[in-house]
């Protein structure tokens, strides 16, 4: 069944990361450094990236299962089964990934970014500026 | 053209807000309580949220114009225009919505939030947890 809403992917992560089950899991260890390469057709939604912002990162986790709802937390068998909405499992019915990172370098339509967990490849659906408040 | 990236709705935002151009603009005025209504077949996923949760939803803007790329913030002429990637503008490529809140209420499939700034019938694309950080 074709949804009504549909992903366009803005761009697309370039990252040391290849491999899902090697890539950090959020709130313990820490992620590389990585590159966002935007399409050259957003550009302009782009221009105003400064080095120094903070921002979040939406990115669709491409290589996620989209049938699952409970988890086991960092997929650890101990951690008693969790619904996804209260973890971050890249597990979900929607696989959005969302990460706050800041941005270290901005090369035409490529910007750098510290802190970005996601594999090489990775299509990103979104930025948006961390608000006051860490909103 | 079809995307291979689809958005399935998880549920819907019940909110008095019915307008968008009454709707609160982040990060100045407080928006209203609100429902998220789950669809049946996700109950698994949030059987774990709870009262005092806070958490990120992210909804599908589905009034939002896609092909837009520069905005003046907050739909103020005086602003100089602004790529939307540094703006928390609805109108973007993709218009997925970010709002961080937390649950006041749990009865069945639907949770009621606070400050939830969607109006009435939003698709619900996930729900993630605030993890330590405000990440």
């Amino acid at each position: 069944m074709t949804s009504p809403y549909q992903i366009r992917p803005v761009g697309y992560v370039e990252s040391p990361l290849t491999d899902r089950e090697t890539a950090p899991k959020q709130g313990i260890e820490v992620a590389p450094q990585a590159w966002m390469v935007f399409e050259p057709d957003v550009a302009d939604g782009m221009r105003d990236l400064a080095v120094g912002d903070e921002v979040y990162v939406l990115t669709w986790l491409h290589q996620a299962q989209r049938d699952v709802l409970v988890v086991h937390p960092r997929g650890d068998p101990h951690n008693p089964e969790t619904g996804v909405f209260s973890t971050r499992s890249p597990d979900r019915p929607n696989p959005v990934g969302l990460h706050r990172v800041r941005i270290l370098a901005v090369e035409g339509t490529r910007v750098r970014v510290a802190n970005l967990e996601a594999i090489d490849g990775t299509p990103i659906v979104d930025v948006k500026p961390v608000l006051d408040g860490g909103r």
